[in-house]
């Protein structure tokens, strides 16, 4: 077990069940050590479901399973392991879907084409479906604890991540509860990362498809932790015809929408820097800031590029101000920047100005700041109107251990 | 100190001074520990000189001003300091090199205009022009033992990089030297690398920069340690009118050229493979080749997107034959790849093939080999007839000792 990160929040407020679905929580021995490590999730009335999906082109077949019942709009069923991605495992990983989904269809009454998987784990291994489908034999995990949820879909995680949180619309009060896993292959489209949201109004699925995409674009899409991206990266948000209103939402410029909207926002924000929070090893959060840029491609390049740099992110571990390295980054970008118009800043320190060290640094200030739990980089190109910001995490010893002796 | 790399090379060589060429070496006092820090080549009689940059947009004042000095075609001076890279070091950088090529313009008689520089180290710290200066004004360092020019060059290299071939060309011997130091922010084209290469014999210079591009593409643009570029490459190649020929060397397509290509090419490659055997913190070299791909492109980016993943590094770093990580590699580039033709070999063996696990994989086989110093990785595509190969090293927690800690 982990020793859990220095970054983790210190408390995890109450996370509250979604009305309209039960779950299941179970023990399937997909590790070593006896640990939760599969979920069903069971939708009870009809649920709108979104899905957006990593873009490697060698993703999980887990993946294609869900894009191809993502037409029929509607969930039933959702079934999250950890422990094994389900990827390269060729047609006996595909085989082992069809029988998991017949076997949760006949058991729970729920339409095999509304039946989603999430799997998370080593890529390229056995799929375990037997030891899953006995445990769904099982009928006895059924819980009120959620935050269980985000436990079992843990894999190098040390922490559990979750967040509910509540909206009154017409006079009712509209619950959203999010969970996360990372924490290693976090770029640049999601992570290994699983993110679930479950809303208990039904929001049709056209418009919870382009909800979702965006708010994925503001939150997942914008974090790193070492710029490998997985197979398995997958964010499935519902919405659960639970709390009804008197006339429907039928329409992404309905008021409604905007206020779920604003609900939804820090929910998918706080689950992403969450993962930042517990990258593997990560001793520092580092949220990275760059304006006046030309444009936002180049916003966005230079802030990924610094991110992802490993020199840039050991400076970081070893609380060494060493801004040289994020002008290495900056520069290998090939993005043409004026040397004396670029400022640098490190928390609330000039550190770069006029082409050179800033001359009023004070170095013992910024080495004491780099010390802190979390750093503030802005990066002031002096080009234009654009920005982006990106978080990420250090680099240190233990990014190392946890990767070098994953499987051992 | 750092311990020397596991991988170095059990001998190095005798290293030949190049006839036409003075060198000195220094102790400029630019480390805090007492070592050579600083070499000075005179050339003492017409020298053509060749020179490729980093790509960087943000590269050191000493390129810009080598890139000038280039068009004059000869080199009679070239100063190359550790320590300090003279980079985003603002107008007190450029100063610098004007004072110091004036100095060595006066002392030693040479043009300022054929004096070129190399410098690496810190990015961002003030250059240490008055210890430099001081230094060349001493008389007593000039030597013979050209292996301590690449002793001079050294940042966290742990052994020094050089070699030195013969040629017969019209019954003359044609001698070549090479010196390169690594070894951090190595990548795409080339690295913090510094390489100097110095022949005896008059090419000239148009057909000594073909020459020295198409060198550079085959060796120190394939390499990689950690993705980052330097603001400071450089490759240097120079040619002394020492030993000459009845009839000049006039055309590209001369066949002396060609036998002298012929030479030079197991001098880049073997100073560029010295560099990855010296990446921080390297335990183990990995050769990978991608065979079988759509086109160049497409097997240069998965060849580079798999040395470059840090989960990658840290499984080979652990003797993990985890070939998920690679999938996952493969597949973070968008790279469209049938997985049924994907073949994957590590060493002799099939790794993977149709889809999933190599059935006959002998997994005990396969960790014993993974534990070897020099690794062999294959990845055939099975869609067209390109090929790209790279080198490069493990991710051990050594690399993060050295840059935590790089400047404490």
């Amino acid at each position: 077990m982990l020793k859990k990160s220095p970054l983790a929040p210190k408390n995890i407020g109450k996370i509250k069940q979604i009305k309209g679905i039960d779950l299941y929580v179970y023990s399937a021995g997909l590790y070593n050590k006896k640990r939760l490590d599969l979920a069903l999730f069971l939708f009870k009335n009809k649920t709108s479901v979104a899905e957006v999906f990593t873009k490697s082109s060698l993703r999980s077949c887990t993946l294609d399973w869900n894009e191809k019942n993502l037409k029929n709009k509607e969930i039933e069923a959702l079934i999250v392991n950890s422990g094994n991605a389900n990827t390269f495992t060729g047609q006996a990983g595909i085989n082992a879907l069809t029988k998991i989904s017949n076997f949760v269809s006949n058991k729970f009454k729920v339409s095999v084409k509304k039946v989603f998987f999430a799997s998370t784990g080593v890529i390229g291994e056995k799929f375990p479906e037997k030891k899953i489908l006995n445990t769904l034999k099982k009928d006895k995990s059924k819980t009120n604890n959620w935050l269980q949820a985000a436990q079992s879909i843990m894999t190098t995680d040390t922490f559990p991540k979750a967040i509910s949180v509540k909206t009154m619309i017409e006079n009712k009060t509209i619950t959203i509860t999010g969970i996360a896993k990372g924490s290693g292959m976090i770029e640049p489209n999601m992570a290994t990362m699983l993110g679930f949201i479950f809303i208990d109004c039904l929001i049709p699925q056209n418009i919870l498809q382009k909800l979702l995409k965006d708010l994925v674009d503001k939150s997942f899409n914008q974090i790193t932790v070492d710029g490998d991206e997985s197979t398995n990266d997958t964010v499935i948000m519902t919405s659960t015809n639970s709390v009804s209103f008197k006339n429907k939402i039928s329409s992404i410029k309905d008021r409604r929408i905007s206020k779920i909207k604003n609900s939804l926002l820090p929910v998918v924000k706080y689950l992403a820097e969450q993962i930042v929070r517990d990258g593997e090893g990560a001793t520092k959060l580092i949220n990275i800031k760059v304006e006046s840029a030309k444009n936002s491609p180049q916003a966005k390049r230079i802030a990924k590029a610094v991110a992802n740099s490993p020199l840039v992110k050991t400076a970081f571990y070893g609380n060494d101000p060493n801004w040289g390295r994020i002008v290495m980054a900056i520069g290998k970008t090939y993005e043409k920047i004026d040397p004396k118009k670029l400022k640098i800043y490190i928390g609330k320190q000039t550190v770069v100005a006029n082409g050179a060290e800033y001359k009023k640094l004070n170095l013992q200030k910024l080495k004491k700041y780099m010390a802190s739990k979390e750093i503030d980089l802005k990066l002031d190109l002096g080009q234009g109107n654009y920005s982006y910001e990106t978080q990420t995490c250090d680099f240190s010893h233990k990014y190392v251990d946890i990767n070098a002796a994953y499987r051992t």
